[in-house]
């Protein structure tokens, strides 16, 4: 099963390929198309892993999961509810969660599941949506919540959920990964905060890019955010949010020690 | 005053450069940084104008106009509350407003003045914002009304003004425009329906840029949609808007006709 990886190697250059233990396995070419194997082998401690993809835009669910819609007797919607973080919120893997200059409130970590796309995509049926899909990661889908409800006749969802650093996706890209049988796994400094199964969700990753691709082109690289269950909340300075998805691995993240 | 335009030449090629009453003296290496002119001239009837820049994404604004707000009841926000169009949203001038497939409702127009970004931008006082401006352009900020408020419990702006082709923008970006004195005239099949001044709007460019960039990261040719004022409305297939600010020219998109 292959997993990809995006990193960067020790001389400062920038490559991707099939993440293998500790190791990576060096690919060029189309990233999404047919990438070839370059033979050469990076081995541990020569690299740091970077997001597995640079998504122009993570178009990121509410509403998605039937335990939390219940919780907040929300009935479940039947076309995707989403909202739009900017590329320019993606980190990957061990990057830090920074604290928007001048906010003080709470910061919340949402663990999900994550699509990736694997090329262009417009108005496509539910049975042919995986043809689409490149792959799936984890996503931390860090949120301002004071943001979002500072102003009682908009919902910030955008402002709350978009700031630099709030959109957590890697370690991977799981190529082959059978969501109906995984689990989300969340954790603060190292204490289980969610554990939820797949299997709950409302709509399913060929359902999510359809309907979203009835509403927007998807780009190779972009993420689908599947939409958090039960369990969220919030982080202090310092902590460690860690999403962990079998088949695909560890997203770890801290948030940034100290004001700015 | 130079007005910047992004065209696709007879033979496919796509350029930029000065646009000079109807020609364009070309202009080549970084729009954005300081563009040589080639020498050439692309005379009338041998191009056509593209989106004058291509935008990651479009920070579209919501209640930046006193007017607006006081007919809606919505006191003045403090600090920039908007929503996010995908960069696939763009269109240009003269390329059709789509209707989304299996969607029957309401499609509504809002002209509106558009900032874009001239380099990368983040956290910066409003003292300095202005040298962080390209210039400025026309935007027709469509919206698929029913989409926006089907669902009581989530606002679904992205999704309602992220269809494709909903962000319309040109004809060209202003580099020099004395926004203060300009007023906004939007018109459908060539009857006046919103004409507004710019001095009316609650939040400056200079504001808007420097409240937008503590939020997130502005990169070059993202464009920062201002907000609409009084007399918004709907359009039907066919017909055609025209979004015209003194100083800028007039951006004309045409809904397409016919269901599909």
């Amino acid at each position: 099963m292959t997993r990809w990886a995006r990193f960067r190697a020790e001389d400062g250059r920038i490559g991707f390929g099939a993440f293998e233990e500790d190791r990576i396995a060096e690919f060029t070419g189309d990233f999404f198309a047919s990438p070839r194997p370059t033979g050469a082998i990076i081995p541990a401690g020569k690299f740091t892993l970077l997001s597995p993809c640079a998504p122009s835009k993570i178009v990121a669910l509410w509403n998605n999961f039937h335990a939390l819609g219940l919780k907040l007797g929300k009935p479940a919607p039947a076309h995707p509810m989403f909202l739009i973080k900017p590329g320019t919120s993606v980190i990957g893997p061990g990057e830090p969660i920074e604290r928007p200059i001048g906010y003080r409130g709470k910061i919340a970590y949402e663990g999900e599941l994550g699509i990736v796309i694997r090329r262009q995509c417009k108005d496509v049926d539910v049975g042919s949506a995986g043809d689409y899909i490149h792959g799936y990661t984890c996503v931390n889908d860090v949120t301002a919540p004071e943001v979002l409800n500072e102003n009682t006749d908009f919902a910030q969802w955008c402002r709350s959920k978009g700031f630099d650093t709030f959109g957590c996706i890697g370690p991977v890209i799981a190529a082959e990964f059978d969501w109906q049988q995984a689990r989300v796994l969340t954790t603060v400094d190292g204490v289980e905060r969610q554990n939820y199964p797949l299997s709950d969700m409302i709509m399913s990753p060929e359902e999510l890019v359809s309907g979203i691709s009835h509403d927007m082109t998807l780009l190779p690289g972009d993420v689908i955010a599947c939409g958090t269950s039960l369990g969220i909340g919030s982080i202090r300075d310092g902590s460690t949010v860690e999403v962990i998805i079998e088949g695909i691995g560890s997203l770890r993240n801290a948030l940034a020690p100290g004001a700015r």
